[in-house]
């Protein structure tokens, strides 16, 4: 009895942790009961289901299978399933009517067997298509049920193009049903989630950064360091957020022109940053091994070390931060091009100590993992450069 | 005209090379043409009609939304739908019920309207849970749209056990074709496709390792070293593999003993191995980055560290290719654990030589390029030697 009370709280913590981290779930949830009831009317009322038959259910599978958490979602699931069965109730029609010419018992079935044969295969075919795939894979598949419906219920009713006509008219209820709640009420733009992820995840790498010249140049004496073990590990999600991307920038190609974005807005651009802030990710995930590398150098050699490192890591957080800041106010700002100049001119004072090599007698081993560490932060440097001219585009 | 030909040798093309590249895309495509030409015959033949009525075209749904590439994407959605089929109709029965009890033509749709909110708005929440979302997102949202469809209809027939019988039965029907298609015509097992992936990916590594010692320390002289720069891309897909390999797992959990997989197989350990492979190709792209940077390092001392860094990136690679070998046969071999061995001795080496440190003249701005690539690449034999461990468990 007590271990089923600590489920249900915990459960119940489950729930609210879920609700706190995104509140747009809630209401998520709710224009989806809203919208369900709404659409159930049609069968109360009577006039309505005299029109619609059985087919006003119809309606209502559409409102539960079209309306996503994203008005870009929504709308790509909506446009995609109205048109698919108006092509696919249309060709329906055209094999019922072919097959019906012969009006012969025997060769009518075979017909349409071939034909629903045909078209599911050929069908099912191009939805491997990978550019079809991501943006008119739901359309295809609604296509073949759509064309199988009608042409062979039309086998059993004779009433073919009633049904198509019913068919498109109920599920343009029901889209249209899902398309208003979804835009009327609190909508969540998929454009403009992929505008502020963006904007984190480059934040996110900012955070590394400031936390990494710390971490790395800490010496024992001063062990107690603000732990920012939470800025470190935040890069980590970055790295897998590739799929969740391009989801997004897919939606976002759906939605109309809304607050700061207008229709065709240059979606793809984001996907570029993307792979530009992943690939800066790697770095910092190698950067992040060194913090934990039992190979350590002696503290007379970091110390030369540090003082440019120290720069180069923060002064690239600070123009990640500024990205960041300019992704979200979508002001052109030039504070990061200044942090990125000094940046660059530490990784070349770097490059010059080096070149004189003050410790002549000292290990070879020792000094080389903070230059590995020193190398890979002049790489961050210059990816951040070209994450900038991408942001600037 | 010249166009629209030119355009149709383009599309051939490319259905050609797409069905080469994997020709259970075709084999697939007339499955699904075949189950659901087989299932229409339910309405072609009177006595089931009698029985089912219009419900029959629950059937042809199911087979349409069901049947997928995999045998364990068909059985989980196979199952999701069967199970939500149920519960939805069971619910929604009792909703009717009671909502009937009141037999007040006002009251009535109210309490229907408000059941149909709650759960709605429920389970969409419920939705939103990773874990269920996983792997029973689809059955939720087959719940909510049978409970909808049987309370809403019952409304309007009295007869709403038999319409949520005649759709579980319907359903059943579609949902075993679907799955006798799938599993007895050339059935496509998940679980396979994932062991495959991750061998192919622990291969790609090896390839780049294999290509890369070559390439770096190649000389100018010998500009024309065999052009392997398919082998050094081949680690980009496995980057972005994580996706693939997520719904892969998920799949090949539902799937029952197969092949030389029994129900059961460890699945969560592909994962595992999968994201240290992907920590291994972290360090690969930056020593990619590396062949192609401009800062280089003189021949005198690329020399040194030559012979120390081939072995290591051929070693490693050798490993790999064994790991690769091995999980494809599924035979525990030793032969993988001496090119580890080889690989670490001469990591070890290679710091003794560093320790020594023969340069003490040097600019140490160009020993460090070849530095860092050296311990990029005793990193890699670390990851490679984690991802033995985890092939052998």
């Amino acid at each position: 009895w007590e271990k089923l009370v600590s489920k249900i709280v915990a459960v119940a913590r489950n729930v609210k942790s879920l609700a706190k981290e995104d509140p747009r779930r809630i209401i998520h949830s709710l224009k989806v009961g809203l919208a369900i009831a709404l659409v159930s009317l049609i069968y109360y009322f009577d006039p309505l289901y005299e029109g619609f038959g059985v087919s006003a259910m119809w309606a209502v599978i559409t409102v539960v299978v079209v309306l996503e958490f994203s008005v870009g979602a929504t709308l790509g699931r909506g446009i995609n399933r109205g048109i698919a069965t108006l092509v696919g109730g249309a060709l329906g029609v055209a094999a019922h009517r072919l097959a019906s010419c012969f009006g012969n018992e025997i060769v009518e079935p075979i017909i349409l067997a071939m034909s629903i044969f045909l078209f599911a295969a050929a069908v099912t075919f191009v939805r491997f298509f990978p550019k079809l795939k991501t943006r008119y894979d739901y359309g295809l598949l609604i296509f073949i049920l759509t064309f199988c419906l009608v042409s062979v219920s039309g086998y059993r009713d004779d009433e073919v193009l009633d049904i198509a006509l019913t068919r498109l008219s109920t599920v343009m209820i029901g889209a249209s049903a899902s398309l208003a709640v979804c835009i009327l009420l609190f909508p969540v733009w998929a454009g403009e989630d992929l505008h502020n992820l963006i904007a984190d995840n480059i934040e996110n790498l900012g955070n590394f950064l400031e936390g990494f010249g710390d971490e790395y140049f800490k010496t024992l004496e001063d062990g107690n360091v603000k732990d920012n073990k939470a800025l470190l590990e935040g890069y980590k999600n970055v790295v897998n957020s590739k799929s969740i991307e391009d989801s997004l920038v897919n939606f976002a190609k759906w939605e109309p022109r809304h607050g700061r974005f207008r229709y065709r807005h240059p979606w793809g651009q984001y996907q570029k940053i993307g792979g530009l802030i992943r690939e800066c990710t790697y770095r910092l995930d190698s950067l992040n091994s060194y913090l934990k590398s039992e190979m350590q150098t002696p503290h007379e050699i970091r110390e030369k070390f540090q003082e440019f490192c120290k720069i180069m890591s923060s002064e690239s957080s600070n123009a990640l931060r500024n990205f960041a800041l300019t992704i979200r106010t979508m002001k052109n700002s030039s504070a990061a091009n200044s942090h990125i100049v000094i940046a660059k001119t530490a990784a070349d004072n770097l490059k010059i100590l080096l070149k004189t090599n003050p410790w002549q007698q000292t290990d070879l081993l020792e000094i080389i993992p903070v230059a590995t560490v020193a190398s890979l932060l002049i790489e961050v440097v210059s990816c951040t450069a070209k994450i900038a001219e991408s942001v600037q585009e």
